[in-house]
């Protein structure tokens, strides 16, 4: 049994290998397009694209989806992160956030699994923390540079190396959840 | 044979049913939740929702699907335009675009019709137009209030009545290409 991750974004696939080489767990990157439905909900979101791709390539199939979710801005851009920070980028958010008190925010994650004509399984995580002022830092992606987790020392995601944030992400929770649940259902099966 | 326009919105199902008795069509609106997915391409969201539910329901189906674009923001809210409306409404739009001196932005709608095990067909409208100072007019929905069309009078979408809007309206252009091509092609099955 070979484990599919259907993702397009290199960013994610390095965060969610790095976490698979700590559980003895193989990771594949498949390019495929994934089905990708428009909803509030990351697990749905995650659980039909694992579905999808999992009965189109008739393969078990790892699929993530993940947001960012600004308490003061009613949880946008929430599901649609990714193309909100493509078009208005992190900027937007801070002129979203101008003279705005209330810099409550979190990420959250979704990963499902599914194996074909079976039902998919979640496990999600979530960071709590705050909007920066000013972005600082140069690693990660996407809206990294403006969120400072709750749980960290006041730097932002960018701040941090790959094993830092993955320490305390909610990409990094939710997968170890799920590949603690691997390990203990398949074990050597897949490793 | 009947036509079924799957959306939950009131709006849109008001402003088609109006066009379409215009041209002698019978709309009935079917509340399914439709299948939308992520993707830039409101044509691609349109056609998939329609054959989806086309499959589902076993029976002729139409979808639409429209976006507000904002040049000076990368085309954003775009497809994702009810989700932004929802979170952080016009006044998001209009923080974004505070001394911003390009306002131009365009509606775009498609209109998507597929018969159960038949590829689907697809018509678009667009309106060209400038991004407001401050809101005006209650009429219409969603992001009526900021948007003068290129082709009217000065006032906003919002400030128009049904009648008026449809004239030059993204969605009155699509819907009325729709029923040009229903009324030429099966005349009056339909009626």
């Amino acid at each position: 049994m070979q484990l599919c991750f259907t993702t397009e974004n290199k960013g994610k696939f390095a965060e969610a290998s790095r976490i698979a080489s700590e559980y003895r767990v193989n990771l594949r990157q498949v390019y495929r397009q994934k089905i990708e439905i428009q909803s509030d909900d990351l697990k749905e979101i995650a659980r039909f694209a694992a579905k999808e791709a999992s009965e189109a390539i008739r393969r078990p199939v790892v699929s993530e989806d993940s947001g960012f979710f600004v308490n003061a801005l009613g949880g946008f851009p929430g599901p649609y992160s990714s193309y909100v920070y493509r078009t208005i980028g992190y900027e937007g958010i801070l002129r979203l956030m101008k003279r705005v008190r209330n810099r409550n925010a979190h990420f959250q994650a979704a990963v499902a699994f599914c194996k074909p004509r079976q039902r998919p399984v979640c496990f999600s995580g979530i960071v709590e923390g705050v909007i920066s002022r000013r972005p600082r830092g140069r690693q990660g992606f996407g809206f990294d540079p403006i969120f400072v987790p709750n749980d960290g020392d006041g730097r932002t995601f960018a701040q941090m190396n790959a094993k830092e944030k993955n320490l305390i992400s909610h990409r990094g929770r939710a997968f170890s959840a799920f590949f603690d649940w691997v390990n203990s259902r398949h074990g050597p099966r897949l490793t």
